[in-house]
C-alpha cells in the first residue's frame, strides 16, 4: 500500500509520501514515491506515486527520458514540458502506455497494473499547479475549494483534511496537518510506514524550499504523534457522556 | 452506502448503524439497518445490516420465518436458535441463499448482491457475543483484543476506535466513542447519514437496556460533534510547527 498526499495552499505547495511497498503482507520494502525533476529555479516537477510500483517506474523513466508525444509527434519529455499541466498530461500518456505494455505481458494473469499518481510544481514562473493523474491518462486539478489530493490509502487521513485544511493555512501549518493525516494512516494501515518524504515549494518557484526525509528517529514527528493521541483522548475525554436512557425506537 | 459498528465490551454491547441507503448519490433514502429479534429477557439477537439491501432483507425475513437448515435438515429460526452462534450461523446461511437467489434472477449484469451483516446478542443467559457474517455465509467472532467490529464505510471512523476503546472501556463511554467514529465517517462520505440507531445490551442479557434513534435534531449528538471539531482543531494548534527548513533527501 501506499499513502501520499499534496496540500495546495495560497502560499505553496506540500507533498508528502511515504515509502512503504509491499507485495502481500510478507514482503514489505522501503522505495522512494516522491521523485523531483527539475528543481533548478526554471521547472519544479515533483511527482509521488501510489498502485504499481512497475507501472510508475517505468513511466516516470520514460516521461523522464522522453518519447513521441502522441498528439504532436515531437520528443517530449519532463525535461521539455513548457507547462506544469503538459508535464502532468505527458506523465499521464507514459502510464497509460506503460500500464497498457505491462498488462499485454501477462494477459490472463490477474494481477493489477493500475497506478495513480500525484503531479505538482512549477515550469517558467507560473503559478504552482497540482493534479492527479489516473492509469488511464486522464487527470484533475487541485483547486481552492478543496485544496488537497490524495493517492493510495486515503481514507484513514481524509477527516483530519477536511476538518483542518483551508486555501489559506499557511504552508507550514499545512505540513503539520498532512502528518496528523499520516499518523492516523499509519495507526491503521500497516502497509503505510516511515520514512516519509517531504517537500514543500512556494508559489510560483521552481526551487523547493526544503525537501526532507522524515525517518523512524525523527523527534519532531514521534512528538506530533504522542500529542495527537493525547490530544484525542483528551477530546474523548471532555465530551460528555451519552445522556441517553430506556425509550425505544 | 452504510456504516454499522459494533462493540463489545466487559459489561456489554453496543450497536450503532446509519440508515441512509442509496442507488447512486441521487438516490438516497432512509431504511432501518438495526433490526431486533427477541429482546423479551430469553432472547436476544441484534443484527446490522450493509450491502444489498434485497440481499439482507430478503435474508432476514427467511431467517426469522425459518428455514430447513442445510445442516440438520431441521426447520429452524432467529426465534429457535438455542445459541447466539447458531443464530448466527443461521443468518450466515439466509444471507448466502437469498444472494445465490438473486444472482441467478440476474445473471450477466453486474448488479453486486454481496452483503455483511454484524450479530450480537445472547440466548437463554449466554455470555453476549458479537459475530460480523460474511455474504458467503461464514463468520468471525469479536474478541476483547479488538473489541468492535464495522461493516459499510469501515475507515473514516476506525481511528478513534484503534485509539480509544479497550475491553474495559465502560459501555457508555463506548457508545460516545462510537458516536465520534460516526462524526468522522459522517464529515467524509455523504452516503453515510443520520438517524443513527443504536441498542445498548448489558454482557448476559436478553432484553436491550436502550434502544434508541438519534436523528437531526438530537442536541447530544449535535454538541458531540462540535465539540470533537473543536478539540481536534485545539489538538492541532497546540502541536507546534514542524521545525524542518532547508536540506537535502
Amino acid at each position: 500500500m501506499t499513502y501520499c498526499v499534496g496540500l495546495l495552499v495560497k502560499d505553496g505547495l506540500v507533498m508528502l509520501a511515504d515509502t512503504r511497498t509491499n507485495a502481500g503482507v510478507d514482503n514489505i520494502s522501503t522505495y522512494r514515491k516522491l521523485q523531483i525533476f527539475g528543481n533548478d529555479g526554471e521547472r519544479l516537477v515533483a511527482v509521488a506515486t501510489a498502485g504499481s510500483l512497475s507501472t510508475t517506474q517505468a513511466a516516470l523513466e520514460q516521461a523522464a527520458h522522453g518519447f513521441l508525444a502522441p498528439d504532436t509527434g515531437e520528443m517530449e519529455s519532463i525535461h521539455t514540458a513548457p507547462t506544469i499541466h503538459r508535464a502532468a498530461w505527458l506523465i499521464g500518456q507514459a502510464v497509460r502506455q506503460a500500464r497498457t505494455a505491462m498488462e499485454g505481458l501477462t494477459q490472463g494473469s490477474d494481477i493489477n497494473f493500475d497506478a495513480t499518481l500525484l503531479v505538482g510544481g512549477s515550469i517558467g514562473g507560473e503559478p504552482t499547479r497540482l493534479f492527479l493523474v489516473y492509469g488511464a491518462g486522464n487527470f484533475i486539478e487541485c483547486g481552492p475549494d478543496t485544496p488537497y489530493l490524495q493517492i493510495g490509502e486515503t481514507k484513514y487521513g481524509k477527516p483530519i483534511l477536511d476538518r483542518a485544511l483551508t486555501f489559506d493555512t499557511d504552508v507550514y501549518e499545512a505540513v503539520k496537518i498532512g502528518l496528523i493525516s499520516f499518523s492516523s494512516t499509519m495507526r491503521s494501515n500497516l502497509a503505510v510506514g516511515l520514512p516519509i518524504d517531504l517537500l514543500i515549494a512556494r508559489s510560483g518557484q521552481a526551487t523547493a524550499e526544503l525537501v526532507h526525509r522524515i525517518d523512524e528517529t525523527d523527534p519532531y514527528y514521534h512528538d506530533l504523534n504522542e500529542r495527537w493521541s493525547t490530544a484525542l483522548r483528551a477530546a474523548q475525554a471532555s465530551i460528555p457522556q451519552p445522556p441517553y436512557r430506556a425509550g425505544a425506537i
